[in-house]
């Protein structure tokens, strides 16, 4: 007989029941409060052609590196799971296959984030009632290839049922934003805005990056075989994608390193770097002074600047040589900040029209230089708990080792980061029951006041977002 | 209506109510013990002179970088806080708009400790029974800046008041102590001692080093040209601070190097330096060797040294620009200690006359360094959780790093190393209550005793900083 | 009147009663499991021999360097501890009077594991029901040393009745395994296997290095004077090791860096190496390489291999002197794992005869590297919480950082990792407690359900080093 599927609804709150009593005043407040999803990775074109999401495996296993990382971990090969065949499309997946081998090993994810993501999708969402496991997981399959086939299951619907009042993609400055295009001329009214990520444009070391660049020329008219001209162009681009809704920007490096060189400085670098003939540490100075060119720019067009650094890509050469990118491998590494940003601050650090969040995947980073900056600069504010991070656990430590320091406003709310759409109300749902969680706690040893805590509460759930965001 | 102003009488302590039952005995025990201060910045003027503290604004944000750099990462100008009069005696501070300011913004303190410490301050040294924020701002202003006038409001009244046993302040060598003389001359009994810190004399990059070291040839009558001449001054100065009570030395360096040098380098190093002419890592190395040449000191006159490693000076430019040192832009940064105390630790780790207490602002040293090093060197003790991590949370993780492995009495109670005089016992009365809530959950799982916890709260709060800084 | 010794049931249970019942049930399932220890020190004459252990401070004092390093940082010496004696054989110890020291001084334990695990000893071992303290010392010497001559006290007995299942100590190549011989030819069937410790040959840097490794050559009947016929030399006692029992090797290393030369490279390394002339960094990729031969020779044998990185061994440079190695005086350093271990992993990471078990002494390592690495690579698993953190908030912490991201199932259950036989009970108790009070704790707030968890207790205590070792 299949094991119940249980989602308790104080999951996650504080055991000592007088401070889960608190909990759930403050979650009730927040929990049907809009989703605002500033930051993510979902395909426009889902909301654009609105078309049925195929299974179960297409949806929740293939396009989640959570899921797929450790069933490799435990020694499942990535062809088993379907993955690669896009780098190798006669490679066929056996999707079924491919799910129960995710029912008969469910067991490893216990504990771990995406359990309680793909529970609460798998009961949320799909209404079931008995757990995964292998008895089940072609009753599982079946229920939900045959629901996503249904009206209310198309992206526009599940948007609009996730209450998700605004969602930001994110796209390389290449890109055309036809689907994006296509929504805003839809009938449909659901906010689906993009992010500009220009990794492939001012990382030497991209795959492809001076294809890219010549690309950029192509697209905006303007050469970019100079070092003004690459400027002007990247600030076309910018501009078409504010005017396309866009209210940020978003930068993953490998480290969070900036430069400020002087005009002659940058010529020779970029002259340099498209020779292609740079050296790893070029390589590097031209990322660093890329970020300060980013600033220079947000300053002007008002976009909110993003840093993401600090992940090793593509650790596994294997891997990346026999399935490409986003195949798991990416490990975070240690990551300065004090140095690393004082340049970029130097120049934009207190200026009021600059607006930059930076986040981590350093836990050590939180109480030793990201609180302690973000509780100084005027321009800087702390992204949440990110990748890896963006776990119970790792929300709990966020919190514990910000907010002495930096205090709650000059973190900037929720972000899910993710390309698993249905996992997104799950996620903040995390979010916020973790918030309220250790709101509670404040207010049991009586740090906060629980009205304080309620409009906390609100804040971190919905209100900074929209403020950091511009939204 | 304004809202109550509450300072529970559980604030932090353990919310599962046997666990608190615990904790309350034990702070009951510590609460009213006498404060010994024996690390700190308030300005021995204010004892010699015993003058009326000027008002609120004076007296409890512009000597206190938490309180207004979090105004200032808000976007809140240091100019319109009234910070930089100093520098720039033309500008004028309303007090009253100041105070105004930190009442409407109150509300970004939430959760961290300097809204602790000011709410304490307003209740317990104030009398005030209502919050502060915008409509209770000139209520606040008005009613600190009438009784700061009273005679019980004069810096030795509060002294008393306080329960303060003992209070160092922090000196340059090149100080002249008159307030600490005026103090021992007067009839007041209150113990004011000062601490040796010689920065501005042992770190080439200080500004005006070469002009301290003159000076210190001046002060002393003797020659400082020659490295023995040098270190001749620095020891009578030493002398001369120890007959008027000093107990300890302290040095803020940007890291924990230390070096242990032969004469013929330390000699040339000096010279190197006196002409003005060091690089920048001839000028750490110069620091590392003078804080062996201290240890070397302290053997010989017995004055416990401290270390205040790791703090990022002036990281904003802008403001140092403008406003000087101590504007709220210091920053942690990495410290490593294992390598870095060798050569010192080498000579004077196992000397019983040597006793070196050691602080960090880099968490992760917690557990992987400074406890084991401080669990077998009989010379080194671990200070307390330290600027940034002398908060509740901060006080935890230092108790759950620091203890299993350096056990408890290779620790040294409290230091509140402020400047913020009124926030004195607000700080002691933190500590202590974060030490029973600590000791209680250690007691509620049964790896205390309670009779052991007693003492050991006794011992956190009082006996051990006695014993560690030689009072 | 002496005070009682209590060893309460729930020591170490959550303190909030309805998480405590659950960690209760939890508990009671695991307690009584058998104990593997795949990993520690013991020395296997004690199990060849069978002799009476000495008294209570050869037994409990001299081999625990966590017993004495405590009481030689608060001022006792070494050599009033007796150790030292086997460098300085005419030193006698007087045991009675260390006894007394650690007696006197017990108190300085008060919150370390070292407190848990000797107040375990003496109450479940040796049945005292009073504390340890001046007054009760002799009556506890006295006391031990009687039990310690009955036949119930000696080595097998004991062994028995720990419920010890398999038990495995650690040997250098050149070992030549005659204790474990005699275990094997015994008519005594308990488990007593080695593990391969090659550091001695592979390490340039260790006393002795070219003599073990000239040592090797006649034990093995192979020249090691070649780069290949070195490797041949070490596959060989691998052999020898796995013939014995060994289902795994250890290693011991300043950091965790690998390498993967070429074979000319590692032909030009070697042969420098052996000259005697590499300087240290020539050592520290010697040291790297062989750990990638290392994984190499474990591919083909099937040996477990596990790394134990980041101690500074013998940092007390005078003790060293005085005392030589393993006087207590090892410090924990910080240690990178992404960029170290991708050569090594770069050949065998994906290989599924491949298994490799990291440990570390720096806990920033958890959820930044070490969770992500093995919750990616099928070859690696993470060792438990090791030296300095094998205690109950270093567990905590590591299940905390480790689990959201690597899951339950890549790690590996406990190690005690030590040389003090008696408390090897006490700290697989101290392990099984904290992880089902963890457990416990997810289990209250709705992440697991109690039969999940009771299978992971399950798993935790007893299958996982089970499977991890291949036992």
């Amino acid at each position: 007989m299949p094991k119940p599927l249980i989602l308790h609804p104080d999951r996650l709150l504080p055991t000592t029941q007088s401070t889960r009593d608190i909990a759930r005043r403050l979650y009730k407040h927040v929990k049907h409060l809009p989703i605002i999803s500033p930051h993510g990775h979902t395909d426009p074109s889902w909301f654009a052609h609105n078309e049925a999401f195929v299974d179960a495996t297409e949806l929740l296993v293939k396009p989640d590196h959570y899921v797929f990382r450790m069933l490799y971990s435990q020694g499942i090969p990535l062809s088993a799971l379907g993955l690669g065949s896009a780098k190798n499309p006669e490679r066929q997946s056996d999707n079924r296959e491919v799910w129960r081998l995710l029912a008969q090993n469910y067991y490893l994810f216990r504990g771990t984030p995406s359990r309680m993501w793909l529970d609460t999708v798998f009961h949320e969402v799909f209404g079931f009632e008995v757990a995964l496991d292998e008895t089940t997981a072609d009753h599982y399959f079946d229920r939900i290839g045959e629901q996503l086939s249904q009206s209310d299951y198309l992206p526009r619907a599940l948007f609009e049922r996730f209450n998700i009042e605004l969602l930001a993609t994110t796209e390389s400055p290449l890109d055309d934003l036809k689907y994006h295009r296509q929504i805003l001329d839809s009938d449909w009214n659901g906010k689906v805005i993009t992010a500009f990520r220009p990794d492939p444009l001012v990382d030497p070391e991209f795959e492809g990056f001076s294809q890219n660049v010549a690309e950029l020329a192509e697209i905006t008219g303007i050469p970019t075989n100079t070092w003004t001209g690459y400027l002007a162009a990247l600030r076309e681009r910018r501009e078409f994608f504010k005017s396309m809704g866009a209210t940020s920007t978003d930068h993953g490096h490998p480290t969070a390193n900036t430069q400020d060189l002087n005009v002659e400085q940058c010529t020779d670098l970029f002259n340099k770097v498209m020779s292609g003939r740079c050296s790893a540490s070029e390589a590097e100075t031209f990322r660093a002074q890329m970020l300060t060119e980013m600033a220079a720019m947000s300053v002007e067009d008002g976009m909110v600047m993003q840093i993401h650094p600090g992940s090793f890509r593509n650790h596994n050469s294997q891997l990346f040589a026999e399935f490409g990118r986003d195949c798991g491998a990416d490990i975070p590494t240690k990551t300065e900040y004090v140095k690393a940003l004082k340049p970029l601050l130097d120049r934009f650090g207190n200026d009021s029209r600059f607006s930059l969040i930076v986040f981590t995947l350093d836990e050590t980073s939180y109480s030793r230089e990201l609180a302690p900056l973000a509780g100084h600069y005027p321009a800087l504010k702390l992204g949440p708990s990110w990748w890896f991070h963006d776990s119970p656990e790792g929300m709990r430590r966020f919190r514990q080792q910000v907010t002495e320091t930096a205090g709650f406003y000059n973190t900037v709310g929720f972000n899910d980061d993710t390309r698993a759409f249905l996992s997104i109300p799950a996620r903040h749902d995390v979010a916020r029951r973790m918030d309220c969680a250790f709101l509670a706690e404040w207010v049991a040893d009586h740090r906060l006041q629980e009205d304080e805590a309620m409009e906390l509460a609100e804040d971190l759930s919905y209100k900074l977002v929209q403020r950091a965001y511009k939204l």
